[in-house]
């Protein structure tokens, strides 16, 4: 048990990432290269099943494993040791064959592609899940205006559904991205000691493609042992996704401030309660999304950093990799599960959202007046006289619209009836609509 | 002048990172906007010609602008600034329309992707020139044998050609990454205050369409103010270049210890010299990779930790990128550039590399021992057996031949030739040539 | 001219890393260590004068410095051989012994030394500035009840004094690592080629105290050039300085939200207008110092990273620090100064405070409540029954106070006086005014 | 069971953050807290032993726990709950006493600062095992001559006792900032909902006081809810500690090349075997900490990141902590246990050492010559002079001192005896004997 899996890391993909699956992933590489060895003539076919039959990660001592593996640098070292007695127990002949040509980096990395592999699948389908939760709540919210703001301050009115169109578009992109990087990252390493193969003499290659095959991953030109540009890859892809529900999870619970009040976390029994203050809804999920995006950035960099790597296999580089392409995959992927529960549950008070445009007293509004007087001052000009009559109506406590109706230079130019439409944000969110049909058209086309 | 920038930077696409183009990438795009919108009409075709001439960089005042910048928040707020009183003294009816329904963002962002493209040119020039190099000394050193090392020991043999071959793989499908991402993140910005167009009516589209196409940039989905995901795509493929660069430089500077002398980096005045120690040759072009291996990680990391942009337009986030982009990208390009330069002129020093095969004193060649002895006896005894053996010549100071020769286990399953075909290192590099083929062909079906 | 050094670096401290004053403050260290060995009798004095005078920045071709370093790996190299050629002009004699017995290293890190004790007089007198500052707005918001807000929803009444305090007091404890860091890290670097400073024979550590007293600067027990923990010790300074600002900042901008209004950042010509919104004040300060929190901590991972250098002087680690350091004080320094000017102005707004006390209709009161409730009935019980009334209190849109006098089990506890006494803010913030002078106390102690 | 957990963190104050210490970390909070209460007349001392009690990890549900702490947000609110339902079950008076007046965030700080507290212990015992390893092997090694290399190359004699008593000097300096972070950061956190002790009424620093005095830790002037620069400072030791560490490993890894061979990590049964090269000896020890040295910088990064928290407690920064705190002491003290192991067990091969001085055939004292030539002819006509010898000795691949006996501006000034004295490396190391003098004796007195 890890006290803190549960908060961060709820995403299906963690069981690719267990300590036994860590093991079963390189069972499966020594297993599928029997198969594959036995198939090419290298080592003799009779030798499978034995090895085969104690590729089990429950068969194993993992305990023991871990202890040798404080002394061996590596967890394939010893692993191949206890496997190869098993199959000893059972087979002493097969036994000589067990990792046959391979070496510990061939079983680490492949066992690792082998995770990555079924963690994409579940990742994946949670990526589907809130790119649908988006697409639905976009096309719900397509004409909810709400307060636009930048530099955390009002700005123009928008729509909630163009800002989680913004999400979405992102989302989708990075669905672009994934479907470009498989193929190149989930790729069999098989090198051998040194990257040559040396020691299956001519038929380095053909167990090579006989073993990707087995594992239905790609045989790439060449071993990939000092060459981490793919784990960072993956690692830039994660870090990717979690920035994106990063922001998203910043919006989220700026909206939910009591002061604002416009979204809220779905509710639920024990979610967001204070031990001691009975009022408060904390936005629980924000917090475990944006605790991701505090620490995904810094391991990203270590998985970069960790490219330098020594040589043919390096020292200390490669080991750095271990956990945290894991921890990092992990906490994006728990980010990503608790995002799209958030998104489908996701209580909008559009009541609110609308309440809220008013809350400058018409001062919102202000660049729409500004634009339309603009076509007949100038810019410039429109900008200051707006400007001066917004500073009056902020120092007088007064709404805009009775000041602007009160300056000869803006009725000159609009009517009542023009500085009304003018005023009301429902008039003044541009192409919002059309942006949001671009973007949910890209998602329908992408399924 | 930046003291340091000749040494860290010297790829040719810093200048597109100069204090005069970062302006001038936003006066392309207040131009293009002009045109943009009088095509569009939205604003008057004779109001162009002005704005357009007034948007050279040489004209404005960049210290004046700066200074102002510290107290506007960014840059794109004095410029338009500048600019519109630029116009204003030769076209008053102009100056009303410079910068017309865009927002600042859409200035600093459009104008940095213009920046980017114009640094991708240079570097994919170096990249191709590093790729043509490295792909030279592929065919150049395919047989010429070396140690190979693994945890920074010496290993098996492998040859110069492979390992150069691991680094091309590598920046083969950099140059993949690199055709994949140019589509996504070479877009426009352009979104208005709150990301809706909203000041420019239901014109909004058509403009951006058009402007587009004059920057010959994509139109995206939707403004991406707050998505910062293509800046956080662009600091990847560089971190991850950087990388790739970084574990070449490792290599060549571990090779070129004075212990080791394989290979050296090119001579030339001035280079490397020490203050002190006539003798010396620094690596000094491994220096510079390798520093910029060191600083990228942090550098990409800070990239995605301000993904997290607040709601339309972010708060420090985005200010953050100013600087980071720039100098990850320059730190990156210029380790390429010195990378090229690096692989073209590399002196290797086959015959120590042949002489450092023998430094173990046939212990290199043990695995092709035990691997053929291994079919006879079993992997895990030919192992234990010829490890015995190596202690053994390693304590008596004998060479392996010597002590195999006279152990009745080998001898009687090895003849005197065999093991001499054995220990001799040419013998075994496996699929070395096989590989290096697979990339080399590869290489060149991507020109 | 650097575009974004006034936004950025308005610190008094950027000067101090100047280009000009990188190369001055390796010239200081040339002219005392001419001095120094010239006491010792290591160099004739009459050498001193034409070296001292050679010793002046503006009297250097900093271009060709510039340029010769991309060849020669650093500043120091070409630096010598320029100095060297101004003082053979003058003094052909003297000429010899210009950077006698020191290495490339000992010039460029006690320059940088040099460099940042001048740096730290700057910080000192802007962090002094800022602590006044604090500790003024400190003692006059003693009494300025606000809403506490934790996990970003309303949580109880706490006071403008204590928020602030919380910052004052982490600047206090950053005084008092300043003065503990100080004589560690203000250490003049002095080791010759490879540490041992064999050219000098014996005179060796006579040179070096003669040298740290001419410099004002500590005479370590080692050289330091492959131990970095001093500069790593500075840049956790540095960014933990960052870090308290950044959440200073933080809390600014949030409060300066449109839907907050509590504080604003001090107004000023052009300071955050927004291009297209006249009523708008954007947070300059505020993202100036947020994007230097973004920036910083991977500056400081960078540094940590570094501190990996190889043998006696180390490749790459080294390098990486020129410009890593600088930037990351720069970024720091700037933020410091942008902090000091904010919290000097800064607008509070005591009656939007009180009155956003209000907005949840008494809810922040309930822990009062259940506080004086749970002597009486249990804590959790207590907690059940006000959490029950604050839903009902939501639910029918009531203030907490009608709800709970029509709830027997309050009345029977709580008379009206008390209930009405319990919902008043102001009778709510505990030991706040104590822990005021808990910090004032120690702030005028530390002066 | 964690797989890595015996290779990465072996020190003994992994037990100090297993799932068991974290809770009892709370619980030990919460029972003192009852203490501390009862004693200050807040709440009935009869409800305290059974809190005392009921404050045993072993007793509560740690897997409920973690499952409810992922709706919640955090451990302490179930554990609060479990808690108070096992006291409920042996006392229902006493349990309405449990976590009286404190908040989650004081339960999980103080926490935390307890598991700190104990690690350090563990952790200050192995940094004086590593200081003691190191003093003695580097009076063990004072006069063992060794090539001092710079850039990676070759450059001056220096000796092994000085290489190492750079190290121990940087470890004192760690020694030194230990002592000094201590009374700073083992601080109670004691601030109730927001940092007012509110619900304790004037009771608030008495409780906290004698909750201090309970605990051995400090009492701070204010709560730190929001403030981080103690776990920043935490973060910082650790992360400087990493470095010195990773240099150290850096440095056993290089010496430990084949190509070199200087220095071992000490053998063992299972220590660094390869599976398929049966000669090598792997540096697992230096793969740890060198892996250490990569991962910690990017979680120093991710502390300083997350130190811009929100308001009173904020959201996701604090959150970052939980698990990278406890991760990055466990990397950093797992490399402190292995470095001294390393360190206690190295084997050194002094005459290695000494051979490999002349793999340069006499360039490596090329300084020597210098400086003695430079007295009569000038530093930089003696420096070209040496310098072109040095090359005539690599082009004719002749020693050193052959070339310069038969350059007459050589022996114009120098005698046979002189050269040959002045190319014996013993008689180059300046004042290495003084300096390890000065760390010896400083490491003597620290203790």
């Amino acid at each position: 048990m890890k006290l803190l899996d549960p908060l961060f890391r709820g995403g299906a993909c963690q069981a690719a990432f267990s300590d036994a699956a860590t093991v079963q992933g390189m069972l499966d590489f020594e297993a599928a290269l029997a198969r594959a060895e036995a198939a090419a003539g290298v080592i003799p076919p009779a030798a499978v099943p034995a090895i085969e039959a104690a590729c089990r990660a429950e068969r194993l001592d993992l305990d023991g494993i871990a202890a040798d593996a404080a002394r061996a640098g590596n967890l394939a070292i010893p692993l191949v040791k206890h496997l190869t007695a098993q199959v000893k127990a059972t087979d002493e002949a097969a036994a000589r064959f067990v990792h046959w040509g391979a070496t510990s980096q061939d079983a680490i990395d492949s066992g690792f592609v082998l995770q990555l592999k079924q963690a994409l699948v579940a990742v994946e389908a949670d990526l589907e899940r809130l790119i649908a939760a988006l697409a639905q709540r976009v096309a719900e919210h397509r004409h909810t205006v709400m307060v636009g703001r930048t530099w955390m301050q009002h700005a123009l009115p928008t729509t909630f559904g163009l800002k989680l169109a913004g999400t979405l578009d992102a989302l989708l992109r990075q669905r672009e991205r994934l479907a470009e990087l498989k193929p190149r990252v989930l790729a069999v390493q098989f090198g051998g000691a040194a990257g040559t193969l040396a020691s299956l003499g001519d038929a380095g290659l053909a167990v090579g493609q006989r073993l990707a095959e087995e594992l239905d991953l790609t045989l790439p030109a060449t071993p990939w042992h000092g060459q981490r540009d793919r784990v960072a890859e993956v690692a830039a892809w994660f870090g990717t996704l979690t920035g994106v529900l990063g922001k998203l999870a910043r919006d989220v619970s700026l909206l939910m401030q009591t002061d604002v009040a416009e979204v809220f976390e779905p509710a639920g029994a024990g979610r967001g309660g204070s031990s001691t203050m009975p009022h408060k809804r904390n936005p629980v999920s924000s917090a475990i999304v944006l605790s991701a995006a505090v620490r995904v950035p810094g391991l990203v960099g270590t998985v970069f950093a960790a490219m330098v790597q020594e040589h043919e296999r390096g020292l200390g580089g490669w080991h750095a990799e271990w956990e945290a392409l894991p921890e990092l995959i992990g906490l994006s992927a728990g980010a990503l599960a608790v995002s799209a529960e958030l998104v489908e549950g996701l209580e909008v008070h559009a009541d609110t959202m609308r309440a809220n445009l008013d809350k400058t007293g018409g001062l919102i509004m202000a660049e729409a007046v500004t634009m339309a007087l603009g076509e007949r001052l100038g810019r410039l000009d429109a900008h200051k006289l707006v400007e001066q009559k917004c500073r009056q109506a902020l120092s007088e406590g007064r709404h805009l619209k009775d000041v602007l109706q009160q300056e000869p230079r803006v009725t000159a130019h609009l009517s009542y009836e023009e500085l009304s439409h003018l005023l009301d944000p429902v008039n003044y969110i541009g192409v919002a609509d059309a942006l949001i049909e671009r973007v949910l058209t890209a998602a329908l086309a992408g399924n």
